[in-house]
């Protein structure tokens, strides 16, 4: 219990810091396009639970990555992968997409500012992720690692990453899918950008190639535990703590692993997702503690 | 009459040439998000100029840029820049923006494949630009120009630049502008990665800031004549050489630089700027014949 405790408070510690380092970064001049970055700013800060980013640092330091480079080096990357993850939300809830008006009991973007806006709101921040993480900065070493760095959240927030999977979704939502389909839109949906986050914070701190590519492996593993136990909450979940409607994906004939392999089997592959991922970081030089407290937080998660 | 034939089939030349370039970089892998990729290849492979990666290649050979670093280091540039144009479209074009169902006699991106398709196909090509990009490869030296390059190529894409541009225009549209607001809007919208495009090609081939500079203002110069070229079009043109329907700005309310000055003074603005543009380029080293001739066939067409 007390343990509890004391990693409740060390992420919100961290969720306040990445979230300082992240308000830093979006713009503010009020010029004539104001609208646009207020309704850029307003995507970004509706409270996520900043999930990305914290991967992102917390690979950085159990490389043991210098707390001295973290705002020249770490910080822009961090605030990046924050604004990818948000203008994907932007454009997933527009009228010809998931169309939904409100998101964590705030108007979504579109429905608070207009479908123009919230169109290119989303072209916005997804620019300004690559605007903000080309502030990295650094000697020639470091401009090495940061090109490595851009490589892979360029290729993991892409077609071959997470819009890939969004598409997929898109193209398959009300079709009955097999468990290989829908392992990769898990994949690439979900995992793609937890991918980018570890391996980012990996290739900064000077991670080499596979220690890199086992935090790969790790992050896949997370994102689907993470999925899978969405799919458990829509079946078993509380609606008032969830905050959402319960029962969701049966009602838009979405298949989820529950429905293709049934709730106990789908709880012990949480299980062993998570399980697998950690014990991937404990071999990892440097303290894997809060990085696992965190995978169990968010695969053991009631809302 | 001999040298414009001369220039015509230089510019077929570097067309077909920059064309080849861009669609070496297009993603075919025929995985599960195949109509992805084929809109994404759609909205670019629909016969545009190819201004923006030709004034990039040219900027990078006007100042000693070597031949034998094309490939590795300029290609994928020039391919990035036309993918954010491309992207720009295909938004543009959306029912929630613009509503345009043809483009150059072709179905527009979201008419042929759907509105959620172009949304993500606009997404996925933004990213694409900067996985795109991101191949460019050299030495340490390199990697600096590199980063610089790309600093300036997403500054000039986003809110300060091109996404700045379409919002004022979108939000002001119906209403009356000043000459400052329309000149704002010409800037961002249009000159913003014609900067982007002589600056990045600049950079790449070793030219220094106050180089840099100078071309930044010359295609400062070119996209605002260019602009009020198609005001001018919009009042005199012939609309089956234009291949659009003519006085489409006064229907749809549209102030434009031949509405507040009056036709005489836009030809003069026209000469003015493309003028000093070719001024600017004749000051640096390297030989600007080829430039010059472009900036008077762009800013003299009669389409």
């Amino acid at each position: 219990m007390k343990e509890k405790e004391e990693f409740s408070k060390q992420l919100a510690d961290r969720q306040k810091q990445v979230e300082q380092l992240i308000c830093g970064y979006l713009p503010r001049e009020k010029t004539a396009q104001k609208t646009l970055l207020e309704a850029m700013c307003y995507s970004v800060e509706n409270g996520g639970k900043r999930i990305r980013p914290i991967l992102l640092l917390e690979s950085y330091r159990m490389f043991g990555g210098s707390e001295d480079r973290l705002s020249a080096l770490v910080a822009p990357f961090c605030a990046a992968i924050e604004m990818i993850h948000s203008y994907s939300l932007v454009h997933d809830d527009l009228p010809a997409m998931d169309n939904d008006r409100y998101r964590r009991g705030k108007l979504t973007t579109h429905a608070a500012y207009g479908e123009a806006m919230g169109i290119l709101a989303g072209d916005g921040l997804l620019n300004a992720a690559y605007e903000t993480a080309l502030l990295a900065s650094g000697d020639e070493k470091d401009n090495t690692r940061i090109l490595k760095a851009l490589r892979i959240l360029a290729r993991k927030a892409g077609a071959y990453g997470m819009v890939g999977g969004q598409t997929v979704d898109v193209e398959l939502t009300g079709k009955p899918l097999t468990a290989e389909q829908l392992s990769f839109i898990y994949r690439l949906k979900t995992s793609a950008l937890l991918e980018a986050s570890f391996m980012v914070g990996a290739i900064l701190a000077g991670a080499d190639d596979a220690e890199v590519l086992a935090m790969e492996q790790a992050a896949t593993d997370v994102g689907l535990a993470f999925q899978i136990q969405d799919d458990i909450l829509d079946e078993t979940g509380n609606e008032q703590t969830l905050g959402k409607p319960v029962h969701s994906d049966a009602k838009n004939q979405k298949t989820t692993y529950v429905a293709l392999f049934g709730l106990t089997q789908a709880q012990e592959k949480v299980s062993e997702l998570s399980n697998r991922a950690k014990q991937t970081l404990q071999k990892q030089k440097g303290d894997s503690a809060f990085l696992s407290e965190l995978i169990d937080w968010l695969v053991n998660r009631e809302y």
